[in-house]
């Protein structure tokens, strides 16, 4: 019974390839309400979901997030959006204006939020046997993403996933993490636990791409440099300001 | 098999009250083994945990959270550290310089992956029956938790988790949420739905309390007027700046 859940959790990866078959309304609805039972910062729920069927806009998403066919190629595309038009209304109820969208602390919120959300929302659509894979790629144009969905002030699509029937021929695996040692430390924090830890998962990750014969694949090393060198979405200050955002404490 | 991963989600409810019972070495190793197969944003894993089981400490932590009898009568705590150091050490073995820890984009990357990686262990939690509270009150005084766990530079300890046998005498049910539909919208964002949805959940809110003889608890509209009507953790920005992060675009 609940190594079913530790498996689940342990053979988690990413799903890039799909057979095209359909997600039903009955599973969608399932794996929705699963996932709203996650919690939010205070019972904010400062979180909404924009569900996306429509091909062509699944198409238009995939254009937004970089031209990824792994989007492209999804059934159902979910957008989790950072939503503080519902509790600024509850406030108003109890008479009250919310400030919380103004500050450092409410963006932290709702981007906390937003992953738990998200971590949920694949491990019902897991347990229903469909695939997915976390999408930041939305966020390489946050602007193109607010028109599409139509997103109000106060609201921000921060991150999303796909979801379908995950292709057999073309199966991943879990990956390999850095040694545990350096991932959880025990007490205080361990700088040199953590360095070593990347000089191990160095060569171990080259290893485990080289056995499948992906030695196109970027090291670890490399692919941090390739990403991190540069701010690769250079625009999250600004769309979020642009919607009403403001990182500032008082 | 694949009811019991949805029912846990779907029963999933912040557990407050504890037996003592101990977590076992070997089931904590394995809450997180698994939580580490989490997905970060492109592998960079710019997650930590540190892991307090020392009794004297938790009572601290549970003190820098507001005094909260939750944390103080929990088994163990863990710390959701975002990590740069990781990535950073990873690119300069690549000889490159990471940029990522300057911008808003990479503090949305971190608090996200920090959010699914608190999700993750808490179901990894439950499915081996222990109770959980995610706990954002550590950001009260973030410099606190810095000082108590030794965070350097470059890293940021945005929530944590309680983890504990659950007291049954003492047990939680799942609260309700906003209707699904003002939650979960198809293909564009619907504010009215929203705001309706805040309307009927405050009724619905104020009833499950009510019923179960718990009439001095907030109701919606009153709980987000009490948090949100001021910047309730307002060292957030000024905390981030001190550990070398900044909300910058480029």
């Amino acid at each position: 019974m609940t190594s079913t859940t530790l498996d689940l959790l342990n053979q988690r990866h990413s799903v890039r390839h799909f057979t095209g078959a359909p997600v039903s309304d009955a599973h969608l609805h399932t794996i929705l309400a699963a996932a709203q039972q996650a919690p939010t910062s205070v019972n904010g729920q400062q979180i909404s979901l924009v569900v996306t069927r429509d091909k062509a806009t699944i198409a238009r998403i995939a254009e937004i997030a970089g031209g990824q066919p792994q989007v492209a190629a999804a059934e159902v595309f979910i957008t989790v959006v950072v939503d503080f038009q519902r509790p600024m209304a509850a406030a108003r109820l109890a008479g009250a204006e919310s400030v919380i969208q103004d500050s450092a602390e409410g963006i932290m919120v709702g981007a906390v939020d937003a992953g738990i959300m998200l971590q949920a929302l694949q491990t019902a659509a897991a347990a229903l046997g469909y695939g997915s894979t976390a999408i930041g790629g939305i966020r390489r144009d946050p602007q193109a993403m607010i028109d599409l969905l139509g997103l109000p002030a106060h609201t921000f699509p921060l991150v999303g996933t796909t979801l379908g029937v995950a292709d057999p021929e073309q199966a991943g695996q879990p990956k390999p993490r850095v040694p545990l040692a350096s991932f959880a430390m025990a007490e205080r924090y361990d700088l040199a636990a953590v360095q070593q830890g990347v000089s191990q998962y160095e060569d171990q990750l080259r290893q485990w791409w080289d056995a499948q014969g992906l030695t196109q694949m970027p090291s670890y090393a490399a692919s941090c440099a390739m990403y991190y060198k540069q701010i690769y979405f250079p625009h999250i200050a600004a769309a979020f300001a642009g919607q009403g955002f403001h990182f500032k404490d008082q």
